[in-house]
């Protein structure tokens, strides 16, 4: 039998209408001759609102029973989405992590999936011909709820298409893969087919049509993603192991802009390994995340920079006001700055890529604040007057 | 160990700040030395707007997956009770029905509990010391989510405390089993001890303390009932077999009052019993409920009386003027009235009662339209105007 995974995101069941919809399109892959496993997240802002339930209790939820709590709101939009599919005739059941025995390590809230027992999911898809499954949770060995992280429902449908050797489509409020952000840049182009490597690097940054470990997953067993819109039938994207041999592979496959962004530079610090690896500890350890670390040594001193969200800063001054009078050594604040990154799995055979780019900076007269580079990705601190301006320049040189 | 069941309802978990109110009382009966099972229901309203999110998707909603909706409700409240256990430092764990493996039989929305496993609870019990259960609902022998009507938390409870041979708690907004409707004689008392053949009848008579179901499983397994406030530490009443023996056995135990009653009279019918068996069907049919159905045979006719409720008399009209039609006779409406029940399984060996109850009547001037008696019940239908001052002297007259 042919056997599709179809992934429904919150914002396609966010509401009764949103779920008929839903149901209409799984009916009509069936009538196409598929048998469908629909993997569906909890209705719209749902685990949000559990979440706020849940602390409006306990402060600091106990973390079994905070799961306890979220699990159900996949359950309910299930066997909503299931309710929906009868009502059109089509013989569909609802399970949660429990019947489909989906099988994850003990860790709550951030577990990952180990086993899911795929005799039984085909004894179900033998007898309905939709088998609608609760996303972002599973079950570990001491029969305990378990959840799988933000996002987690995109990981538990390419689980699912992994153990049923299928293809997955996931479908959401955006029509696939775009070489950018629409707002930043209205003519951006949407990708007809993109690899795992570049999706993984998009999901990095912040591109929110797939979570990645579902990426990663998929790319460990090979599933071909679908990447399309629940609300109309525009063409989407697949994400590959390898793009299609007629395909010319895209250099750059993806821009992304982050604003408000400021530098912080540490001057003359020893030169001793040590101090620096303990600072970035003492930064991680406060929670803050810092980017782009640059580092130089010159002669007696170090000095070191990386960027920050500006609303970070209060919290870095105090640590380094604490750190450096130990250490000795000076700090400053730049900015403001916006961090532009294109990313390409195609950079790696193209040793241009930097250089063109660098060059397209500095025929706009702007110099790079800080520049940090990746085998299939290079990022560039800019000031953020001057940052709309670059994005839409480099779209237009690299054709995204 | 001492293994007490603690069940509290929907109203006294309706929020945060009651849910862990209902925490502070479990966690006061553990710290007096219990392992205590405490099954609570959906909070406040959730029930109802579960029903109302699957009636706005499908018109019918298939069974099966709304049961699989509903028993998100209890599942979310049981964890929560147990997340604000555990802030209070009490070791204490949810279970929905899968974990506790509460099975039932196969229908659905009205299922009834055939087994729970007591050897893997006693295990939980070991581990912990609350183990919160979701009431209302179990699973069948498909791994299918059931639940067990309204009201069916109360039975849950009472068959968790049956097959832990324990005490059985419950609380609700009320503080027990009273006489009467305080709001009819604000004198009304409250029981400390009723019987399960008294409570039986209550409940059928609408009292909202205690779910018929859960009175006949306590009274099949002896399991001994506390009915109490989950707000007050009021002293509640005790649901037992058999009355402690130094207690005098009141005679009538409770009484209620149902008004808007209409008395509907078919005079001059066939002597046929296939008539009057015809005409109750297809009142039956019309989803109508009638009761105090009296009939007399008078030489060749049969005269039939029955109440019903006034805004059932056009529903009934239509259907007499049809059936009338064909057998003959002629009816007519009479209304308003009341109807005063009065309870107690004292009146088995009290046979003056009865005769009591008509000279009251009687003595104010009341002659009843309609009367019914059962072996521990006696009803009487009288004018709507004096149904009120005739209940407060009852009251009086059996000391309720």
């Amino acid at each position: 039998m042919a056997v599709v995974v179809q992934k429904y995101g919150g914002s396609s069941v966010a509401d009764p209408v949103r779920i008929k919809n839903v149901a209409r399109r799984i009916a009509r892959k069936v009538r196409g001759g598929f048998k469908v496993v629909s993997v569906v997240s909890a209705m719209g802002k749902t685990t949000d609102q559990l979440i706020s339930l849940a602390k409006s209790v306990s402060e600091n939820p106990d973390e079994r029973e905070l799961d306890m709590v979220l699990v159900t709101g996949e359950q309910v939009s299930c066997a909503l989405v299931a309710m929906a599919l009868r009502d059109l005739g089509i013989n569909a059941i609802s399970l949660n992590a429990f019947q489909a025995k989906i099988l994850t390590t003990g860790n709550h809230t951030n577990a990952r999936i180990v086993d899911i027992n795929s005799k039984r999911l085909k004894e179900y898809l033998r007898s309905y011909d939709v088998v609608v499954i609760t996303g972002f949770q599973g079950i570990n060995e001491d029969e305990n709820f378990t959840t799988l992280g933000r996002g987690g429902s995109d990981t538990s449908a390419v689980a699912l298409a992994a153990t049923l050797k299928s293809d997955c489509e996931i479908y959401s409020d955006v029509a696939g893969v775009y070489t950018c952000d629409p707002k930043l840049y209205p003519k951006t182009r949407k990708w007809k087919y993109i690899t795992y490597d570049d999706m993984l690097e998009l999901a990095a940054m912040g591109a929110k049509v797939l979570h990645s470990r579902s990426v990663e997953i998929a790319k460990k067993y090979n599933v071909k993603i679908y990447c399309g819109s629940s609300f109309s039938d525009e063409e989407g994207t697949w994400v590959v192991d390898k793009l299609p041999e007629w395909l010319e592979e895209p250099v750059v496959t993806g821009i992304s802009l982050d604003e408000g962004q400021v530098k912080a530079s540490i001057m003359n610090l020893p030169n001793d390994a040590t101090v620096i690896s303990d600072i970035f500890k003492r930064v991680a350890e406060k929670g803050i995340n810092v980017d782009m670390i640059s580092l130089v040594k010159n002669g007696e001193a170090t000095h070191v920079s990386f960027t920050v969200v500006s609303d970070k800063i209060a919290g870095i001054k105090e640590l380094l006001d604490e750190t450096l009078s130990t250490y000795g050594g000076n700090y400053h604040f730049y900015g403001r700055f916006s961090k532009i990154t294109i990313v390409g799995t195609g950079m790696r055979s193209n040793y241009g890529v930097a250089s063109k780019f660098l060059e397209l900076l500095a025929s706009e007269g702007v110099e790079p604040e800080l520049i940090t580079t990746s085998e299939i990705k290079i990022s560039a601190l800019v000031p953020e007057e001057k940052a709309h301006a670059l994005v839409e320049k480099i779209c237009e040189e690299f054709q995204l």
